[in-house]
């Protein structure tokens, strides 16, 4: 149990005092000082509201014992990551959390502050919430509402054969991050420097929602998605979604330096790659008429895409991963199924 | 564990297979058939999103052997209940399922006809949601939406001094049910005909929002809140937001005809009832000029309401129960606390 010590005298007991110690993430007038039982949220005219609910649970989504502020930009950060992928911008969340064991004050403080930090960098805040005590995990639920211009969210289901795909930034550091948490002889096995394991390990705990993809998402991208559950399962989810299937190269598929190192010393994870979870990057397929723009668009933005494959017809949403060659590759396992 | 023996051939594995099933409840084109990352709503023009999460876990919200229907039923009326003491209508909700493990097909089934059931008769569909399987009790965690005209939405920190309270249906009956469920024996303790202890069963499982009671509240109530964690405490926090103190007669409170038959045999029961948890009722504060309005407002919605009591000046919350006589009466436990 990661809140630590429950028979420590600085625990928190009571909603109420839970509740007082995040109402200063609720400055939002929609939250009603959190004094009220429901959020009122008065949405932008011409604006469609975006939601989205992704809960983490200790031991499932995040480790027992990961630092409070990292549990929290954790639990913010991969619904987020979501609103970015569908070019929408964050408005606020609602969470429920739920203990074992009340958690010690110092604990929920951090937890707090993670969340400051978080709904800070993404600019929304705390509208409304709940807490409860039962047995089970530590468990952060998280809905998300996110605004985009009416019709104009960028849908999953919409890819065209034909289309370019890109992905924002680098697949794979967080997979080999958790690795790293778990089981931390490996960063010399990996023969990596301490920066370099720290930059995976960081990736792991602290995923950085593509925000800034917004306005080249909206721009020129046919269909998009964020990358959660591994490159080639989600790729899959968005090709049978709109009926194509897709062929991407693995030489293509951007990479950080401090993910070369690995695979300089270990080449064959490079395939497993695709597969490992909790990158979230952003997927996307774009039209080839637009894929220079949106190249464009997404590097002003600062955000590095990569053309990893096409969309392609007569689909039942099956992936193709080629090598160097040409030649297909057997990924063993796609990605992560939560159930 | 409820969901049946994981071990039997005929469950359900995977979120797809999850989703698939649950797709028919998903109906409004804001859900996308649940084939996206996110929901998009438009909201009409000149309405508020009304906005509330309350998760509910096996063993604290409901118990283990309750038959999946009951509890989607009881998942999704926790939550409708504090949207309709808001004067708020029923939009839509997105749901993350959790189970420790895979559920019988049977179970989900049951447990979608349930929440079909509760839709229907709130006027809402499935919008989003997640599953994922982890350890710990069986969670259903459902955020609803509303909408009520923009600035409309009926608060709770806004009582007066004088207003007159208001409590819908009748108190007590669903803390009667929950002992009746957990000690079958009381029913014939109590002296309770099989239909009487049905009905108060029936209050423990199946609670009905009020959502008839908008227009009343709408037209004439000051503030308002859903009565889920016991009268007087839910009262208690209704006055400290609203910076008054309150006084409830006793007497007043209503009850149903079979909890006063349980009185008949145990009267000492009676004070519990207003600390007894789980009545989803409505709770009132109206402007005494506006009581009359109010009763026939609810009357003509098909709503009994009872005038219980009153707000009075100088508070922080504090909340007198007063006998026949006029004495303060000591409530030894006011009422729920979910932490």
């Amino acid at each position: 149990m990661s809140t630590g010590d429950s028979r420590a005298s600085d625990t928190i007991d009571g909603e109420a005092a839970i509740i007082d110690l995040l109402r200063p993430l609720a400055t939002d007038p929609a939250a009603l000082g959190l004094a009220d039982d429901c959020a009122a949220l008065s949405p932008r005219p011409g604006m469609d509201i975006v939601l989205k609910t992704d809960p983490i649970a200790e031991g499932v989504h995040f480790l027992a014992g990961d630092a409070p502020e990292a549990i929290a930009w954790k639990a913010l950060a991969v619904n987020v990551s979501d609103l970015a992928a569908k070019a929408a911008r964050p408005l606020g969340y609602l969470m429920a959390l739920s203990f074992p064991a009340p958690p010690r004050r110092a604990w929920l403080q951090d937890f707090a502050a993670g969340l400051k930090a978080a709904q800070d960098a993404f600019g929304m805040t705390l509208l409304g919430g709940d807490t409860d005590r039962r047995p089970g995990p530590i468990t952060v639920s998280i809905t998300v509402l996110g605004e985009a211009p009416k019709g104009r969210m960028v849908r999953r289901a919409t890819a065209q054969p034909g289309d370019v795909l890109f992905v924002s930034g680098s697949i794979g550091d967080a997979g080999l991050g958790l690795q790293l948490c778990q089981t931390p002889r490996l960063a010399e096995a990996w023969g990596l420097e301490a920066a370099q394991a720290a930059f995976l390990r960081r990736r792991y705990h602290r995923p950085e929602p593509r925000l800034a993809l917004r306005e080249a998402l909206r721009a020129a991208a046919g269909a998009a998605m964020d990358v959660s559950d591994g490159l080639v399962k989600d790729l899959g989810r968005m090709a049978a979604a709109s009926h194509t299937s897709a062929e991407i190269r693995l030489e293509d598929v951007p990479l950080s330096a401090p993910a070369r190192a690995v695979l300089a010393v270990r080449p064959e994870l490079h395939a497993g790659l695709v597969a490992a979870g909790d990158d979230y990057e952003v997927l996307a397929a774009v039209p080839e008429g637009k894929a220079r723009d949106f190249a464009e668009l997404a590097a002003r933005a600062g955000v590095e895409v990569g053309r990893i494959g096409r969309m392609l017809p007569d689909g039942d949403g099956a992936v193709s991963v080629l090598d160097r060659q040409g030649s297909r590759l057997t990924i063993e396992r796609s990605g992560w199924d939560h159930f």
